[in-house]
C-alpha cells in the first residue's frame, strides 16, 4: 500500500478534516473492486471517515471461500459466487487468464493485491458493511462473511450515512 | 416494499429533512435497476426528495412493452430493447434463466419485484425523468414511455438538480 | 455540441456559481464515455468547474492511437486497448457493428461524436487527469496520452478535488 498511496499523499493537499466518503460496492469485478479499495484506503489514509456498503455481486469482496446457499437456487448461486481471490476483471477475463495476468502486472509494479488492499482498509478503520437484503435474497449467512465486516445493515442506514457524506460513489 | 424498507427504517436514524437524492440511471440491467429502485424508494420513505434521470439503457425501466423506432436502426434497436419485465441481470443471465431465477429468489424472500418497486417509487413521489437526447438518438417517443414519467429533460436540468442534492449516484 | 447542450441550457435554470463536478471515468465503453462527456460538457457550459479523472479502461478515452506497453503483458494489453475512435458500446457491440450503428444514429440526429465531445470538453476548460497508478500498471506512458491531458495524478489528488465538489460521479 505504501508504494501506492504515500507518494500521492505527499504531492497532494489534504481534504478538510471531518470529510466523509461513502460507497455502494455493487460490482464484484476484480478491476472495479481494486478501484473501490484504492479509493477507500487512499481516503482513509488522508484522514477521511470511510464506509463501504457491499451489495449484490460486491458481497464477493467480503465473502469467505465457502459454499453458501440453503435452497436449490441459493446453492446454485453459491457455486458461482467467488471470494476476493477468485473474482475476475470486467473485461479480458478469458476464462481466468485475465485475472492471472492482472495479478502479475500489479505485482511487477509493486502494487498491493486485492486481498492486501482489503486488509489495509480494515487496518485503516474503513467500515465494511453488508447489505441485509442482498444477504437474504442470495442466501448468504453472516458467518459466510469475513471477520472484518462491522455491520449488516439495510439501505436506510446506508442512506443516512450517505446524506452526511461529502462524497458518495456507486461502484 | 413494506417487507424491505420499513424494518430498516425502524432500526436506522433519519437523514436531515430537506436532503435530496439524485440518480443518473444509465444501466438497463435487472440487478442494477433493482439496486436503483431500492435506494430510491428507501430514500423517499425516509422523507428525502428523490429524482431518477433515466438515460441510454436505463430507459428500458420506464418504457412500455412496445416496438419503438422510426428509421431502420431505431427499429432494430427497438427489437432489442426490453421493458421492465424483460430486463435480465448483468451476470448469469444465461439466455433468460438468470432473470427467472432471480425473480424466484426474490419472491421466495418476500422482496418486491422490479415492477412493484417502480410503482412504489411513483406512489412515494419519486420523480422519474427521461433524458431528451437519449430518446432522440434511440428513436423512442414520449408515448413509448409509461405514464409515471414526469418530465423529459436535458442534461442541464439534471445537473441543476444534482448541484442541489446531498447525494448523487451514477448507476 | 450546440445542438445538444444549448437548447437544454435555455430551458433549465443555472446551478449556483462556484459549483464543482468531479468524475472518476473508470469505464472505457463507448456509451458510458458519451454519457460522461455529455455531462462534463453540459456542466462546463453552465459555468461549473469540471474535473475528469481517467483510470483503468477509461484511459482509452485519452489515449493516442498508439501501441503501448513495455513488457510482454503490457504489450498484449496494448494490442487490446483502443483509442476514443475505437471503443465500442457496453451492449450490442456485435464485433464492431454496434459501434458503427450508434455512430450513424448519433450523426443522423445531429449529435456530437465522442471525439467532438472530448474536444468540446477541452475547449470549455474541463480538466482531464490521468491516474498515475493505472498508467504504471497498464504500462501506458505520458506520451501515449493526448495533449489535452492536464495532469497525471494519484488518487489523493482526485479525493481532495472530490471533497470540494458539489457532485462526484463514478462512471
Amino acid at each position: 500500500m505504501a508504494v501506492l498511496a504515500v507518494p500521492a499523499l505527499e504531492t497532494a493537499g489534504q481534504p478538510a478534516t471531518g470529510t466523509k466518503l461513502s460507497m455502494v460496492v455493487f460490482s464484484g469485478d476484480m478491476d472495479k473492486l481494486i478501484a473501490a479499495f484504492i479509493i477507500a484506503t487512499g481516503a482513509a489514509a488522508m484522514g477521511m471517515e470511510v464506509t463501504m456498503f457491499f451489495t449484490f455481486w460486491g458481497l464477493q469482496a467480503i465473502r469467505k471461500p465457502v459454499r453458501s446457499g440453503t435452497g436449490v437456487f441459493g446453492k446454485m448461486l453459491g457455486l458461482f459466487l467467488k471470494d476476493i481471490n477468485g473474482v475476475g476483471p470486467s473485461k479480458l477475463n478469458m476464462g481466468g487468464m485475465g485475472r492471472w495476468m492482472f495479478k502479475k502486472m500489479m505485482t511487477a509494479k509493486g502494487a498491493a493485491s486485492l486481498p492486501e488492499l482489503r486488509q489495509t482498509a480494515i487496518d485503516l478503520g474503513v467500515r465494511l458493511q453488508a447489505c441485509q437484503m442482498s444477504l437474504d435474497i442470495m442466501e448468504i449467512k453472516r458467518e459466510d462473511l469475513i471477520e472484518g465486516v462491522e455491520d449488516v445493515v439495510g439501505v436506510a442506514a446506508f442512506l443516512e450515512n450517505a446524506s452526511q457524506s461529502t462524497t458518495t460513489l456507486f461502484i
